[in-house]
C-alpha cells in the first residue's frame, strides 16, 4: 500500500459529479441544477466539452460571458470545475471555411461536418485553432478558484487518411527507418513484389481501395495514428501547461479502445481518466462485464502506478446498446464502489441532465426526462453520493500487486491484423481477462501492464498470446525468471518481432531458453470444435477441454505437465513447466476451457503464498479489494451471496457492495 | 354504409386488368393479347408506364403512332385505358444530355442512368421534361373514349442528395422556421455543439459520410423528401388537371413504404391506388400476411373515406422474394376478394404478359412463359375475372367503421430514427397491425388513420406507440374521451413533440390529464427476454408474457388493471384504465404477447356493443367483411374451415373466399 | 487409354516442386534451399511470379543478374525452371507514373497500388509494359537449358470498370451485334424503357451505382471480361511464342473461378495448370471437398483432352481459411495422388519457403517457420516426393471416359444473375458435382465439359440445370440421343437462349422433341422446405425427398418414372424417360436429396455396362482411378476402409492412398 498526493491539492477528496452542459439549458434550469447537485453531493462538474460554437460563434468573435457565470455559480455552491477544451466538436463555420480540417476516411472520402472527433489529426490549421482556443481558456479561467482539472478534448480516436496525413506518416517513417532498404527489410516487401524504390510510393493502407497486405506497414500506420493523437494533444495542451503549470491535465480515454495506446501517454498526462460504459445491460446480467471493467481500472492505475479517475459513466443505461436494459438496483453503486476500490479518485458521469434532443437523448443521466427528486435513478445516485463522501480516507492510496497480467497494444494490433491462423477475432483481450479472472476470483490484486514495463516488481507475470516479442522482452523475461519470478505464457507467443516478421525458429527462438520448448506448428480449430487435454494444474492430472488454438511444439528442456488426448496429436505435450534460475516458466499450448486457469492460479497462490485481499473463499463472482483503510466487498453476481470476513458472516444482495474497515 | 360515385362515371363497374406493355411485343402478339384479355374478362389496361423512350426516342422527336394503335385496339375490344406518364424511366439520351437529372445517393455519388425512379426530385430540367411529356399525352389522348384514368409516373420513392436538393431543403426550412434561432431550438443543436450560425451550414444527413446525430434535422429531411415527391407530382400532373379536368388522376403507391407519407396527398389525388405484393410465398404460408394487406387496404380507404383501387398485384409469384413459392390454389382469388371487400374498385395486376428478358422476367404474370389458355395461372385468373364481374353491385360502397387504429408516418420516422431505447427495429408497424388484428379476428371493421385526422367519427381509437405527439393531438384525445370515446395507447407514447424533442415530464406531460399516469423510465429487453404480467382484459386477472418494452410509470389518477409480476419492478402497475368525462382511456405499459390484445378488444366489443360484420365466432384467421349488399367470407388459413353465417353452416377450403348476400 | 507427349520433351517425368521466391531470401538461404529441394525430390521450381520490381527497380533499369544466378544454381542441381512473367504485380513506380494502369472497381473508383492482379485489363500502356517485360525474359532465358515452361502472369481475374474498359466493351458489342436494333432485341431493353438509341449510351453494369437490371448486358459484360483477360494474355504471351516457339506456355487458373471461362483458352495454352486449395480444413473433414477437386481435375483434363498440371497447392494449410486446421496425416499425399490419378503431370506447391512477413506469412509451405528437416510437414512432403518419383510411367496417359457431366460457364453466369426463381445461390456448381458423384462413387471415370463440346464421344451425357441453351445445343442433344446416347437433364433447363431471353414455351420449346415434356411453372421452396417424391431409379418406385426447385411440367410424349407425393401438385409427374431413336432422354423435375442420383446412375452403370476402374463395391467415399499402368485407390474418408482389388483385400487408413499395378 502506498499513498499518493490527491489529484489537486485544493480538492483533496473523492470526486463526484459529471459532464454538465449548461449551454443546452435556460438560466432558470441552471439554478435548479445547482440545487439538485447539492442534494446529490456533487462536488465536481465537467464543462465546455462541446462548447466551441457557444464560445466562438463566428471566427474571432468570443462569447465567454455565459461560461464566466457558470464558473461563478458552481464555485459559489462549492462545486469544482473540470474545464474541457472544445476541440472534439468544431463549429460549423470552421469546417466550412477550412474544409481541410475535416476527416478523410479510409476510402479517401472527406467526411462532412458533424458528429464528434471528426477532424484531421494532421491538419496544421486545426492544430492552431485548437491550441488557440485552449490558450484563451487558460488565460481566462486559469486562476479561477473553481478550476480543478483540465480535460483536454474528448475521447480522442479514429484515423485520418488525407494526403496531409500520408505525408506526415512518410515523415514519421523516415525518422524511424532512415533508409528505404531498412524499411523494405522490416516490411518483407519482397513478398508479392511490393518493394518500395521511393519514399513517395508509400501509401496509407485502407481496404478495399488500398492495399492492406503489408502487415508491417499497417502496424506502423497504427503506431503512427496513435502517435498523431498524442502529438495533437501535445500541441493542444501546451498553452495549458505553460499558463497554468499547477493545474493537472488529463484527457478522457475509452478503456481498451484499440486505436490509442495509452502507455505512450504516461509522461504527458498528470492523471489517467477513462469512460466506463460496461454492458451491464447485457443478458444474462453479467459478472463477466464487471471483471472486464476491473481489468481496465487496474490497467489505468498501473500505467502511472498511482490513482486514476473514472470520469464518465452512467447511473442508468447507455443509448447505444442494442437494448437499453435499465441498470438494476444496486448496480450503479456497485460500479462506483468497484472503481474506487481499484484506485479511482471518485465516480463521475455523462451527463448531468438528460438532453431533450439529438443522438444521446435516451442516454441515462443523473436528472432524466422524468426529473430528479423522486425518480429511482436520482434517488440511488444520491445514496451513492453519500457513500462516496464517507470514503475520503482512501484518497491517494493504491495497492501494490504481486501479480501482473501483460496486455499490450502493439501486440493486439499485430494479432488482429494477422491473416492467420484464424480469420477475424483471435480474442486476445478476452483471453487476457480470462487469465486475470484466475486471480480476481481469489481476491488477489493484479496490475495490468504492457510488455515494455519492468517485470521485477512482481512475483508472477502472465503474458497470454504474446505474439509479438519486442526487442529486449525475451531477455527481460529470462532475467525475471532467473531472479525468482514465475512467468506464464501460451500458444501463439513469440511468433513475430516488432515489425511482425516471423522469427526463424529453426535458427533460434527467443523464448526457447526460458521455456525449454520450440513451437512446430499450430492447429487452428473451428469455433465449435474441442480437443481433449490431460493437464496437471497442481494436484495431479485432470481432464479438460481445449478450443480454437492447439500449438504443437518440441520440448527441448522442460517438464511436461500435460498432454493432448485427442486428435492426431494425442499424446503430444500441451503444458510445460521449466525451472530456470530461481524461478519457473510455464507454457500453455492450447486455449483451455472450463476452470483450468482458475485452478492453475489457485495452485500458484497456495504454493507461492500470494497476498489476497480476502482470505476466505467466496462464491464465483464475489471478491474483495483493499484500498487504504477500507475493504470493499463486491458481489458481482445476480444472486444473494454470503461472505465470511474475519469472524463475520455477511449477506450481500445481488450486485451488492459493502465497505468495511480493512 | 355509404355509396360513392364510381372512379369514372363512364366505367361504373369493378376494374379487372393490369399493366400492359405492348412496346415489348410484336403486333401479332397484340392481337393474341386482346383475345386472351376478353377471355379473362379484362376491362382495363394500364399503358405507357415505361414508354418514354418509345414515345420520344430522340429529344423532340415523337413517335406516338404505336400508342394510338394500342388505344384504338383496346377501345375496339371494350377495354378501358389507364394511361401512365412515363417519368419513372427517362430515356438514356436524357440522362446523357442532362446528367444533373440523375439521382445522387446518400454518399453524394451521382448514380448512373438505369433502373427506375432514378432521378433528382429537385431537378428543374427534369420537372420540365416530365410535365412537358404529360402535356403531350393529355393533348393527344385526353379525349380518347378509352381513357379512364391518369396514372402519374410509377411508385414514387427514394431520396436525392444533390446540391440542388440541399438548397431546396434549406429553402423549405427557411419557410418553416423563419429564423435560425428557432431552428436551433427545435433541433436541440447545442448538444455536441452543433449550433448553426448560418443557413448555408445546414447539410443533408447521410450516414456515414455526413452527420445523422441531429434527429430533428433528419426528421425534417424525411418530411422534405416526402414533400418533394408531392411537389414533383404537382408539377407533373398540372397539365393533366388543366387539359382533362374530368379524367381522374392517381399515382400507384407502395403500401406503407416509409419515405412517402400518403396522407399529405389526400387533396391532390382523385383516387388512391396501391401495389400489393404480400409475402404469401412466405413460409409457413401466412394468415399474418393477409392481415397486413387488410390493414393497408383499410388505410387507403380511410385517407379519402372512399373506395380505392388495387392497381398492381400478381396472380403468381413475385420475383424479388428470396424463394418464388407459387401462389397456392385459391390464393389469387382470396387476394382479389379481400381487396374488393375492403373497398377496392377492382383487382389489377403487373403485368399482363411476362417479359422475356431483364430484371422481372420471372415475375408472375397473367400470361406466362408457358402461355395463357391451358395454364394453371391463367385458368384461375379467368375464374377471378368471372367472379369480379358478378360483384358490380358493390361499386362505390364503403363501410363506416366505429374503430380506428392510428398509424402515423411522422411518428414512424421519429421512432425509427430514435437512438434508443433499442437499436434498430422497434416494430411500430407490426405492433399497429397486432392491435388491428384484435378487431379483425372479430370481423369488426376498422379505419386506419394518422394522428392528424378527426377522432370524433369513431367510438374507439387505438394509438399504439404514439411516440410523437404533434401539436393539438393531446387536446384532441381529451376531447374525444370526454365526449364518450374509448382511447387506448401504450408504452413509448407521448415521448416527443413534433421536432423529436422529449417532453420534460417533471414539468408536465401532455397525456397525464387523460391517462392519469406519468412514465418514469423504460426497460428495453433483449429480443428473447420475457417479463410476466397479471392483466385484467375484462374478465379478471390472467397471466401473460411481455417482451421488449416495459414502461415503469407513476399512476397519478387512474385505475390499475394489471401489474408486472417479475423483474425488479414486480408489483408495479402495467395496465391502467381511466374514466374521463363520458369516456375512458387505457394505457398498456408493456408490449404484451399471446392473446392479450385480442382478449382486450373482444371485451371492448362485448361491453361497447361494437358492430361486427359477422356475429358468429370463427376460427382464428377466418373473418368476414360486408360491402354494399355483399358479405365476403375469407378463410385466411391453410386449413379447411367451417363458418356459421346466419343459419347456414359453410365449409371453406384453405385460402377459400365466399361471397354471400349481405 | 491414350498416351500423349510429356509437357516438355526435355523433362519427361512427373513434376514435383513449386513456387520459389529467392528475392525474399539471402544467398546463404538459397544454398540451403537447394539442398533441401534435393532431399525432397524437387525437380521443378517456379520463379519470377512477383519479381518485376526486382528485375526493373526503375523504369528502364534492369537487374537480371540475381535471376541468372538462380537459373544456374537450379540447373546445376537438376531442377527445372518454370519461369513466370511478372505482370500480376507491377512495381510501385509504374502505378505512380501511369495511374491509368490501375484497376477501377465497380463503384468507379480507381484503386490504389498494391495487392495483386490490380491492373486495368484494357490499359494500352500496361499491355505494352507487360509484353515488353515478357520479351526481355524470353530473350534472356529462352535458351537456358533449365527453362521448362512459361508461366504467364498469375491467377488472372477480376473486372475493370474504367472508361477505357467501357469503350473497349462497346467496341466488342459493336462487333458482336452490328446494329443497336439487334442489341436492343437481344437484351429485351424495352422492359422498363431501357432501349438504347446510341452506342455511347451503353454503360457498364455495377450495382449499386449503375444498373444491373438488363441481364443480357450483364451477361455480355461477363463474356467481355473473360475475353479481355484472354486478349491481355495473347498480348503478353506473344513475345514468348515468337522467341521461344518450343517452350510450352501455361497460365495458372483458379479451378472454377467464375470470371474466367477456361474453355475459351483451349487453343491458346499448351497446357492447363491450376491452383488447388481445397477446404480440407473444413469441418467435418470432408470427402466432399475431395470430390469437388476431382471434378475440377477432370475438367482441366477434358478441355484439351490431355494431361494437365496441378501447379499450386499446399502441403499444410491455407491462410485465408477461417480456421487454419492443419492438414491431417496422409492428406497431403492423398491430394497429390488424386491429382496424378486424374491426369496431372505432377504435384506442385505454393510456396517453397514460408514468408517471414506480409499477407501470406501463415500460408503453409514446404519449409515452414520451424524449418525443413525434422518437421512433420517436410517429412511427409519428402515421402510424397519419393512416391511421385516412382510413378513416372503414367506420364502422358489419360483415360477416355464414357460419361460426361456438362458444367458450362455461360450457363453459370446466366443462372447466377437471374433474379428468380430464388434470390442468391442456385447451387449450380454443387448440383453438377452431386451428379458427378453418382459416377465417382462407382469408380466410373467422367469428363467434365461445357455445352459447346461434342457429345458423340460419350455414351452418357448429364447436363443438370442447363438453364441456357446456346444455339445448336438442342439439336446436338437430339442427334446424340438419336444415335444411341443417354441424356439426362433437370428442372430449370432450357429456360433461356444465349442472350438470357426466355423461350416462349407456348410456341415451341427446344427440348420438347427429345424429352417429351414442356415445363409449365416452377415452385421455388425455402431452403428448409421438403417435398415428397416417389421415383423409380431402376428397381421400382421408392420414396425420396426433394428440395428448393420443383418444376411442374406437361408430359407430351414420355414415360413417367416418378411423381410428386406432397404439395398441391401431389400426383403430378416428377421424373420422365423418353426413348428417342437409338437412345433415351431423362428429365428430373425436382432437386432430389438422399441417394437418388447415386442410385439412378448405379442403375445406368448396370444396365449400360459402363466401364469402371474398380469393379468391386466400396464404402462411400472410397474410389479408384486407373491411369496408364497404375491403379490409384483413394480413401477419401476419415475412417479406415477395406477394399477388394481383384483377389486382394486391402486396408487403407483414413485419407490413405495406394498405388497398385493396373
Amino acid at each position: 500500500m502506498k499513498q499518493h498526493p490527491p489529484i489537486n491539492s485544493h480538492f483533496p477528496t473523492l470526486w463526484f459529479g459529471g459532464d454538465y452542459n449548461p449551454e443546452q439549458w435556460s438560466k432558470e434550469t441552471w439554478l435548479e441544477d445547482v440545487e439538485l447537485m447539492k442534494q446529490a453531493g456533487v462536488n465536481a462538474a465537467t464543462v465546455g466539452v462541446f462548447s466551441w460554437v457557444s464560445l466562438e460563434p463566428e471566427e474571432g468573435v468570443y462569447t465567454f460571458e455565459w461560461l464566466d457565470e457558470v464558473f461563478d455559480l458552481l464555485h459559489a455552491n462549492g462545486i469544482h470545475v473540470v474545464l474541457a477544451t472544445p476541440s472534439a466538436a468544431p463549429p460549423a463555420w470552421l469546417s466550412k471555411k477550412y474544409p481541410e480540417t475535416l476527416r478523410t476516411d479510409a476510402n479517401r472520402q472527406r467526411r462532412h461536418h458533424g458528429n464528434r472527433v471528426n477532424f484531421n489529426w494532421s491538419s496544421k490549421i486545426y492544430r492552431e485553432k485548437a491550441a488557440s482556443m485552449a490558450e484563451m481558456l487558460a488565460n481566462r479561467y486559469g486562476n479561477h478558484p473553481a478550476l480543478a482539472l483540465w480535460h483536454v478534448s474528448n475521447e480522442y480516436g479514429g484515423e485520418d487518411y488525407s494526403e496531409e496525413s500520408r505525408l506526415a506518416f512518410i515523415d514519421w517513417l523516415g525518422t524511424k527507418y532512415g533508409t528505404l532498404d531498412r524499411l523494405n527489410a522490416a516490411y518483407w516487401t519482397a513478398f508479392w513484389g511490393h518493394t518500395y524504390t521511393d519514399w513517395d510510393q508509400i501509401d496509407l493502407p485502407g481496404y478495399p481501395i488500398a492495399d492492406t497486405s503489408i502487415h508491417g506497414l499497417t502496424l506502423d500506420w497504427k503506431r503512427f495514428c496513435s502517435y498523431q493523437m498524442l502529438s495533437f494533444f501535445r500541441e493542444e495542451s501546451a498553452p495549458l501547461r505553460r499558463i497554468t503549470p499547477n493545474v493537472p491535465i488529463t484527457t478522457n480515454m475509452m478503456g481498451t479502445y484499440e486505436a490509442l495506446d495509452p502507455w505512450k501517454w504516461k509522461d504527458d498526462l498528470d492523471l489517467f481518466t477513462w469512460d466506463s460504459y460496461p454492458g451491464f445491460q447485457s443478458h444474462p446480467v453479467g459478472t463477466w462485464e464487471l471483471i472486464k471493467v476491473a481489468f481496465v481500472h487496474d490497467m489505468y492505475r498501473s500505467i502511472k502506478q498511482k490513482p486514476f479517475l473514472l470520469i464518465e459513466s452512467t447511473p442508468s443505461s447507455s443509448n447505444w446498446y442494442s437494448s437499453m436494459r435499465l441498470k438494476r438496483p444496486n448496480m450503479h453503486k456497485l460500479e462506483a464502489m468497484q472503481a474506487i476500490a481499484h484506485g479511482s479518485e471518485g465516480s463521475m458521469y455523462f451527463q448531468w441532465r438528460q438532453s431533450r434532443g439529438s443522438q444521446e437523448k435516451w442516454h441515462g443521466a443523473f436528472v432524466g426526462h422524468a426529473g430528479g427528486t423522486g425518480t429511482r435513478v436520482f434517488t440511488e445516485a444520491c445514496e451513492v453520493g453519500a457513500q462516496v463522501k464517507e470514503l475520503a480516507d482512501v484518497v491517494g492510496w493504491t495497492s501494490e500487486p504481486e501479480v501482473a497480467i501483460v496486455y499490450d497494444w502493439e501486440n493486439a494490433w499485430a494479432l488482429k491484423d494477422s491473416c492467420g491462423p484464424v480469420v477475424g477475432e483471435k480474442d486476445y483481450h478476452r483471453t487476457c481477462v480470462e487469465h486475470y479472472r484466475g486471480f480476481w476470483e481469489q481476491s488477489i490484486p493484479c496490475d495490468v501492464i504492457d510488455s515494455d514495463q519492468p517485470f521485477d516488481r512482481y512475483r508472477v507475470v502472465v503474458a497470454p498470446m504474446l505474439y509479438m516479442l519486442k526487442p529486449g522482452v525475451a531477455e527481460k523475461i529470462e532475467a525475471f525468471v532467473a531472479g525468482g519470478g514465475v512467468f506464464v505464457t501460451t500458444y501463439l507467443s513469440g511468433m513475430v518481432d516488432e515489425n511482425d516478421l516471423v522469427f526463424d525458429r529453426q535458427k533460434s527462438w527467443p523464448l526457447e531458453k526460458v521455456l525449454g520448448i520450440v513451437p512446430e506448428e499450430i492447429d487452428a480449430l473451428f469455433p465449435e470444435e474441442r480437443v481433449h487435454l490431460a493437464l496437471d494444474s497442481g494436484e495431479g492430472s485432470e481432464s479438460y477441454e481445449g478450443e480454437r488454438f492447439c500449438e504443437l511444439f518440441w520440448v527441448t528442456d522442460a517438464g511436461v505437465r500435460g498432454y493432448y488426448t485427442s486428435e492426431f496429436y494425442s499424446g503430444k505435450p500441451a503444458l510445460t513447466q521449466k525451472f530456470f534460475g530461481a524461478g519457473e516458466a510455464w507454457y500453455i499450448g492450447a486455449r483451455t476451457r472450463d476452470s483450468f486457469l482458475e485452478e492453475l492460479y489457485a495452485g500458484f497462490a497456495y504454493r507461492l503464498g500470494l497476498r489476497k485481499d480476502l482470505t476466505s473463499s467466496t462464491s464465483r463472482g464475489v471478491m474483495a479489494v483493499q484500498r487504504g483503510n477500507k475493504l470493499f466487498v463486491l458481489n458481482c453476481t445476480e444472486e444473494v451471496e454470503f461472505v465470511a470476513v474475519g469472524e463475520q458472516g455477511i449477506e450481500i444482495p445481488a450486485f451488492g457492495s459493502i465497505v468495511l474497515p480493512a
